[in-house]
């Protein structure tokens, strides 16, 4: 186990930050609850987005960019919007030395502003729909920070669409939720449940919300990822309304879905051990690390650092981008070098010492189970591109099959309390559920804070009620949630 | 002409604002001075992201991200920096519900957050170089906005790089300046001078300013990137010290460098005409519009927009990544259809109606000469490939050609004043310069605003100072500028 990092089983709070210390993922920065995102936890965001990204624009997205400032009485025009997030907002009250005004808020979310512009694109439904994405950074005031989970300032995507039908807006929410999943389970290797949230839980100014949510190593949700049918909610407040095919003026239905930095902190909490960093191959941003190891200065010049920037250029074309790194660090030990990308989470580590130099050979280690083989150069390239499906491959599965251990159905409220007692492993519990916003505070009182994670489209069971004894009710997932 | 655009020649400054509202690339948003970049904007933005960032890359660099905000305390830690951005700062006040106990200002450029963390990042010269960029947006109140030149809020990327020794710091400095120089030329079709700023136009805190300075339409010059040697000023602000190789503690050397979506302005003015925006096929989001014509709607239906389909895969499989886009604005008459690409800036249009189906060819119609080809389909991708190559040269020569022919020597301080007199045509004038700061603000009274916008780095000349009449003073570029 690593000096630096404490115990994941023992003090997984502790661990997390460990671990991102240790890999120079973020710091806090100099403002109250902001962070810092170092390169190497940028480098994983650019892989994020650009999975994202390409998967937006093949479903007919195009990304644009709106002002960071929203005019106070934007937020005012939404009721339960401005309740929502005017107590998290950042204000600006003076610019250019004088005091403005009308105080702006930075954006906690852009769909006051998003919707003052769409009110001015559009007039006909041939200007419909509009399929807009922002990458951008997000201001709300938060209390309690944590690095990538609660920060007062991130980094996320918001998409934001207009369409001439109820019918439309929603199959497009349903869309970009399946995007999410997707990409989620597909490059972050993180099997997340896809479902409706609660009532309780909805988006301040949505008709419906959706999310993608996780398992953590310490059992607990995240939620991962949001996709919001906004009804005409927006369209009514800021006026986005159109003619239809018939003549007669309409107002458009909306939908927004976002995912943040936030998925950062998901993958180190579903992956990493006590070593430290474990990631995904797709979006590791350096996949390979070859360490040329000798004694003779000479002969690490001569010999082994060239034949590992060999080793590192022919990895590179095969593989595509800037995927192998040399480590030049000779001024620290072996293990030590090693220990650097073991804590940074690089998924293969390439040792190339005297003996593997005279042999044509390299010792390849994997990062999840550490396993070690020997490979002649000649099969290496191969090795690896099949070694990085694997290691993709085997963390979903065994986040998978953690999630499966620690989710139990639970057919009372009783048992439901039971699963998340003080004592108890706890986990994601599946129950039916047909109660009010009270129940649902109700369940959360009894179990010192499980809500309603989501109720999963794919899950068709219906049975009595935990709460009710209602007939038919749906199937959701309780957790407590980060 | 077009009708929604005024004349280049006669109205330059409505003509621009024509040009970006008929291409739809941005508007200006409901905050004073901020602007909305629309998606045909924020493609071309992109586009020239992907190029620099690439470069930047090569070069060493990697990205990361800092706050947002920045605490009033650390502006004022350099003189010179707090003097020349405080008075176009944005202000925070409150957060969460609460008046802050300090203000924070919006980022109007990061050196001192920065400066700050890697303070905390580097204690040895192991730790030396940082090569860090950053691509955010900044906020400097503006009372004069112009769309894309001027705005409260753009969009850019910062370089801050530190080094253990001043002469790495002032080969970063260069390096970066060469990078701009080359992506604006080759990418960009901006043929640009480079070289070192005066005195009075060095950005505040550095020890020395390079620029890259491009002519626009109305021969005017505008500032296409900036890259700064700032010293030890902001190491010994911020603290940025380390051990070097003797143990001995020094500052570091830093330097800072910066494009924004002002290029976005220079592209615009540089390339386009009365019809409207023209772009090298380089940045453009779209490199060519595949246009099915037939008064028969069946026709359309069946035979030519599949075979408009098959050609933009062709293309799209040829040129890669999505390039080629198929019109389907069918209740258009075709001349409006073919407008609307022309007026976005599509460098090549495709025309397929029943003759060239029958035919087994295509119209092609190039954006900045408007020539036009029938081409054989199957030799149209090679055709498409050579045509946006010729393209962009051709727009890079025709720019070139424009500065050259607007660039005239001056050998004394009336023949300037004559240069930029009311009824003259003003442009580039080189004349030799080691005046003082009082010369060059004299110069700027007598010329109506012409200021030097920089000693170009590969002009060897030297001659009399038109000022002083100093021998061996350096060859200085004199224009009027955005």
């Amino acid at each position: 186990m690593a000096k630096n990092i404490a115990s994941r089983e023992s003090n997984f709070s502790q661990w997390y930050l460990d671990v991102i210390k240790a890999a120079q993922l973020a710091d806090y920065a100099p403002v109250r609850g902001c962070m810092v995102v170092r390169p190497n936890g940028y480098g994983i965001w650019e892989n994020i987005q650009s999975a994202f990204d390409r998967a937006f624009k093949e479903t007919g997205h195009v990304n644009a960019y709106f002002p960071l400032l929203i005019p106070n009485s934007f937020m005012e025009r939404e009721a339960q919007h401005v309740e929502g997030f005017a107590p998290e907002c950042a204000v600006v009250t003076h610019a250019g030395g004088e005091e403005l005004e009308e105080p702006y808020v930075i954006r906690p979310t852009s769909e006051t502003v998003i919707g003052h512009m769409y009110s001015q694109w559009v007039q006909s439904w041939r200007d419909l729909p509009i399929l807009i994405n922002q990458w951008c950074s997000v201001v709300r005031w938060e209390k309690r920070p944590r690095l990538f989970l609660r920060t007062s300032e991130f980094l996320w995507q918001e998409g934001h669409t207009a369409h001439a039908t109820r019918e439309e807006a929603i199959a497009e929410t349903f869309r970009m939720l399946d995007v999410y999943q997707r990409i989620m389970n597909d490059h972050l290797a993180l099997p997340v449940l896809y479902g409706e949230k609660s009532e309780n839980e909805r988006f301040p100014g949505a008709d419906n919300t959706y999310s993608c949510e996780a398992m953590m190593g310490d059992r607990k949700a995240l939620q991962a990822g949001t996709s919001h049918f906004l009804g005409q909610n927006f369209a009514r407040a800021f006026d986005i309304s159109f003619q239809n095919r018939n003549g007669e003026t309409e107002f458009a239905w909306t939908t927004s879905w976002g995912v943040s930095t936030r998925l950062i902190g998901a993958i180190i909490m579903t992956h990493s051990d006590d070593d430290g960093l474990v990631l995904p191959p797709r979006i590791a941003p350096v996949k390979a690390a070859v360490i040329p190891i000798s004694k003779d200065e000479d002969r690490i010049r001569d010999a082994l650092e060239p034949a590992a920037d060999g080793i590192a250029r022919g990895l590179n074309e095969t593989l595509g981008g800037v995927c192998a790194q040399v480590d030049r660090q000779y001024h620290m030990r072996p293990a030590d070098r090693f220990f650097t990308h073991l804590q940074r989470g690089v998924p293969i580590r390439i040792e190339l010492g005297e003996r593997e130099h005279e042999e044509r050979a390299v010792t390849v280690v994997r990062r999840d189970t550490a396993e070690r083989d020997r490979v002649p150069l000649g099969s290496l390239n191969d090795h690896v591109r099949a070694l990085l499906a694997d290691i993709q491959r085997n963390l979903y599965d065994r986040a998978k099959a953690f999630r499966d251990d620690n989710t139990r159905e639970v057919s009372s409220r009783t048992e439901l309390k039971e699963f998340f007692a003080k004592d108890s492993r706890g986990g994601f519990a599946k129950a039916c559920f047909a109660g009010s916003s009270d129940d649902e505070r109700d369940i959360k009182d009894i179990t010192g804070g499980a809500t309603i994670r989501c109720m999963p489209l794919d899950d068709e069971t219906r049975g009595k009620c935990i709460c009710t004894g209602a007939p038919d009710a749906r199937r959701a997932i309780f957790a407590k949630a980060y």
